[in-house]
Order: structure tokens, then C-alpha cells, then sequence
């Protein structure tokens, strides 16, 4: 068996050294690491993937330290990917959280991998994508994905999840309005965390106004719930994980119908994602070597040309087809 | 003169209402804008451009808003975007805070523009380049970019500019650590607002600590520097001016030696974003028309393939030089 094959298999048996190495390696840019991933690619597909977002400070990682355990409970397995400064799985936060965290880094149903910067894989979204597909090819039950809701590229990764979280607490006030339009519309469920905070019930049912005059859904089938939680006090999760529940069985309904459409939805991002970055790189290669690249800078600079007109002209020009 | 030729006219003299137009008609995609965009690049390059970036909750609107008043008090026109949800300048933030920001909304010397999502135009960062541009044709002495420094696109959009402003407050812990290595590479000015409260001079000397140990720098030349400030207060801005200004010297010492670098810098960063944008949107759009990304998408949900080798198959495919 070849070097590439043996890695497939270990990853596939759900091996946690091996795994660990084949991330770093594809964010070090190994051609080899990235065979590796086309071949786990047909494995995948089998995890039920959540994604978590919303503003730092609401509790995220708490939440996410909380569905570990329940689901640990269960007998499932567990992946997490952290693509969020603030966030005690990636090296944020003060020091209780991350000591909470501890309790399930000796856990071999839980596999943590935390993506803060851009690796050589490309964008932080297709970083994260190759993790997923990675732990999900080890088998792993269910995949947390969480993200901080503000860059835009981190509201995509948590909206590309089966079942997408949007957390919030009492009192952000006026916060809610202006992430609404953003993130608002790619929840399943939404969750009001430290809910006993004073206007804990305001929030909520102002959640519920917003949900009814929210006309744009990326599924307009599914109408998405509301939950109170005091992650910290363990309260509420349970009622949060049978939502989870909810809406896979609502995805899995007429022949899994919409999770099929939310697959080819995925993928279609994917590909797009890959083909975004791969087309970019090849380009700038081969215009960076021939001197082309530096010759238009030149004409920038010298306000001979604007970059709009430069880059029209590009385009036009390399693609051939 | 044709319509383009009237609307750039127009952005030239500073008028207000076809800035702000021209800034919607960009975000719509209407290609006649895009036009003007082009013939108001060679008018640009003179607006000193400051980034203002840092965690949520540090005051950087209050800080954008004192700058503000600072330079209007030297006669200084301001053209400022707010990158931010949670900024005022967007919309975000208390109600305090919103009226504060009411006080330039009738200067005329002043041109708020602020970018929540993705426009028409392509990123958030091409967005921003391109309202920086409008307000640069229109004059403004000086342009504020205001971003929350969590998404990989807003740090990066205030590092494009000539000086940027990293600002924190005391107290955020292993916060700074988690983000230095993201954002504290990107600084010409270091800021520790809120002064007043406890472990101020702690983190400020943690900071200079950090600056020591810092080998990586964009310009080795400069040497970060590091504030005080209570913005609220009005506390420590026109020594923060003072060290903008010092930067700026700096930049054009030796026939402006450092400042041409800095602009080759970011007009090769520009270009590149156009083209990768440009490239992908026509691509997309041509596998679209002719039912090849379809065909594809099917091979990959039906696991004959993968996202990677299909992406590099068509990579090799269409670039034809």
C-alpha cells in the first residue's frame, strides 16, 4: 500500500496522531496531504454537521463545551472546528473557560481542531471544509462548527452547517438589529444564552417578531425555534439538542429530500470556493513569471490605467474557452 | 459631456449627494458607476488614509468620532467607511453613542459611509477600496476606515492603509495575546483606550513588551508606537494625531520614499482583488451558460469524483495562456 492509501486508512479507522498530522499538513500546503483528502472525500458525508455562531462574548464556547457532553453522554462521537479568536478552543478567552474545556481534550470520541488564521490551503472557509471532511471521514457522529458572527467569511462557514445556530444574549440591545440582516437569516435555531439575564423573555419574543417578519429563509419549509439556555449553568441543552433533532428530522423527511438539497447546496459552495482560489493562484503564477503582472502594476502606478480597467482586460484575456 | 463625464465632474467639485449616488449605483453593479470608478482613480492617491481596527467594545467609533472633530477643528476635510457591524458609523451600538455620531451629520466637511455586507460589487474589501476611491476624487484630506478586527477581510482592510490605528483596552487578557498575531503585525500606532481603568499601564507596557519581541514587521523601518487614550473623555487624541503625523513624516522621508512603497503595495493588493473577483464572476458565469457546472456538480454529489480534482481539472482547462 502506498503512502497515500495508508494515511486513507488510518484516517478512515479514526486515528486521532494521524488526522492531527494530515491537517497540518494541508494547511502547510503538502501535495500529498491533499491526495489524501480527495480520496476521504467519497467517505464523507455521513456526520450531521451544526454550525454555531453569533457575536463574541454570548457564550459560544460554552455551548459548545455543553452539546459535547451531552452528546458524549449519548455514546456519539464528536468533531469540533473553532475558526474564532475569541474562542477557548482556539487559544482565546480567560483562563476558566479554557480550563473547562481541558475535561474533554483526554477524550478519544472528541476530536478539537481550531482554524485562527489562514493556513496555505487558501481561504479560511476552504481551511475549515477540509477539516470537516476530514473528521467526518473518521467517522465522527457530529461535527461543531463554531464560528464568531462578524466577518463575513465565518457567517458562510456556520451557514454551510445541516443545522445552523444563531447565539445571542439579553441586552445587546440594538446589536440584534444590525447583525439581523446578516445572520439572522441563515438560522435553524436560535438560542438566547444567559437567560437569566433581566429582558432575557424581550429578547426572546423579539426573536420571535423578527422570525415572523422575516420573509427571505434559505428554506422556507422550516420555521426556526427559539431557545433560552444558561450554558454555564448547564440549563436548557437538552431542550436545544432535541431541537437539533427537530430539524434533522424535518431535513430527513420525503427521502431526506431537503438534506439532499442541503448537500447539493454544500457542495456546489465548495466547489465554487475551490474553484475560486485555484483558478486565482494558477493565474497569478503564471503572470507573476511571464512579468505581465508587474508591467500592469506598472501602469497603475503611473495612472496610465485604473486596476478596474487592467483587470477587465485580464480576464478577458486569459480565459480561453 | 456624457453623463459619466458630468458624475465624475461632480465627485471632483465634492458634491455630497453624487458621492453618496455614485457609492449606491456601485453597490447596485450599475455598470455606468463602475465607469465613473474608473476615470475617478487617476484623481486619487492624495487622501491620507488611517485604519482603525480592534476587538468589539474597545471604542473605536468613539475614537473615529474624536479624530473626527480633531481634523475639523484644523480645517481638514474627513471622508470616514465603517467596516463594523457593531459600529455606530453602521448603524450598531447603543442609542448614546448613535447621537454622539449626529454631530457631523451636517458638516459638510465630513463623508460617512458605511459598508454591512457585500455589495454588488464583489468583496467587502472591494466595496471599501472603491468608496475610499469616491472620497479620495473628492478631496478629503483624510479618509477613517473603521473595521472590527475579527474577520481575516477587515484586518485586512485596514492594513492597506498608509497609517493603521490598532486599538485595545486594558483588561482583555489572554484576548490580546489570542489576536496579536493577526492584527499587532498590521500596526503603525498602538492604542489602549479607556485608559482610565484598571491594568492600563500594565497592557501598556505589555504592548511595548510585545513590540520588542516582534521580529516580523510590514516595514521594519517604523517602529509601532503605543497611545493612551480615554476617547469618551477626550483624553490623549491630539497626541494620537501627533503620532499620525509622525507616521506620515516618516512615510515621506527620502522623496517620500516609504509612502511609494506603500502605495505599490496597495495597488498591487487592489488589482489582485479585482482580478480574483473578475476572473471568478466570468468563469462562473460561462460554466453556468453552458451546463458544465451542473455536469460536474452531479459527478461530485455522486461521489465519482471530488470538489479538489474537479476544481484543478477545470483550472488547467480554461486558463488558456
Amino acid at each position: 500500500m502506498d503512502r497515500v492509501s495508508t494515511i486513507v486508512e488510518q484516517i478512515l479507522q479514526g486515528e486521532v496522531r494521524a488526522a492531527a498530522r494530515l491537517m497540518r499538513d494541508l494547511d502547510d500546503g503538502i501535495p500529498e496531504a491533499r491526495e489524501v483528502l480527495k480520496q476521504l472525500y467519497r467517505h464523507s458525508g455521513r456526520a450531521h454537521i451544526i454550525g454555531i455562531t453569533g457575536s463574541p462574548g454570548v457564550g459560544k464556547s460554552t455551548l459548545t463545551d455543553r452539546l459535547i457532553q451531552y452528546l458524549r453522554q449519548e455514546g456519539r462521537t464528536v468533531g469540533v472546528v473553532a475558526v474564532d479568536p475569541t474562542s477557548p478552543f482556539s487559544g482565546g478567552a480567560i483562563l476558566g473557560d479554557r480550563i473547562r474545556m481541558q475535561r474533554h481534550a483526554l477524550d478519544e470520541g472528541v476530536f478539537i481542531r481550531s482554524l485562527a488564521t489562514r493556513g496555505h490551503f487558501g481561504g479560511l472557509t476552504a481551511s475549515a471544509r477540509a477539516v470537516i471532511t476530514v473528521l467526518d471521514a473518521m467517522g465522527k457522529d457530529y461535527i461543531l462548527v463554531e464560528t464568531v458572527g462578524v466577518g463575513q467569511d465565518e457567517v458562510e462557514i456556520a451557514a454551510t452547517a445541516y443545522t445552523t445556530m444563531v447565539v445571542t444574549v439579553p441586552g445587546l440591545g440594538d446589536d440584534i438589529q444590525a447583525i439581523k440582516a446578516g445572520i439572522l437569516e441563515v438560522a435553524d435555531l436560535l438560542v438566547v444564552n444567559k437567560a437569566d439575564r433581566e429582558g432575557a423573555s424581550r429578547t426572546y419574543q423579539d426573536l420571535l417578531q423578527m422570525l415572523d417578519l422575516q420573509s427571505i429563509r434559505k428554506n422556507n419549509a422550516w420555521r426556526p425555534k427559539v431557545f433560552m439556555t444558561q450554558a454555564k449553568e448547564d440549563q436548557g441543552i437538552q431542550e436545544l439538542l432535541a431541537g437539533v433533532r427537530e430539524h434533522r428530522d424535518y431535513l430527513m423527511k420525503n427521502q431526506g429530500e431537503a438534506l439532499l438539497a442541503a448537500r447539493y447546496q454544500r457542495v456546489r459552495q465548495e466547489f465554487l470556493e475551490l474553484l475560486k482560489e485555484g483558478v486565482f493562484r494558477e493565474l497569478v503564477a503564471r503572470i507573476t513569471d511571464s512579468g505581465l503582472l508587474e508591467e500592469i502594476l506598472q501602469e497603475i502606478v503611473a495612472k496610465r490605467t485604473d486596476p478596474y480597467s487592467a483587470s477587465e482586460y485580464l480576464v478577458k484575456k486569459v480565459l480561453s474557452f
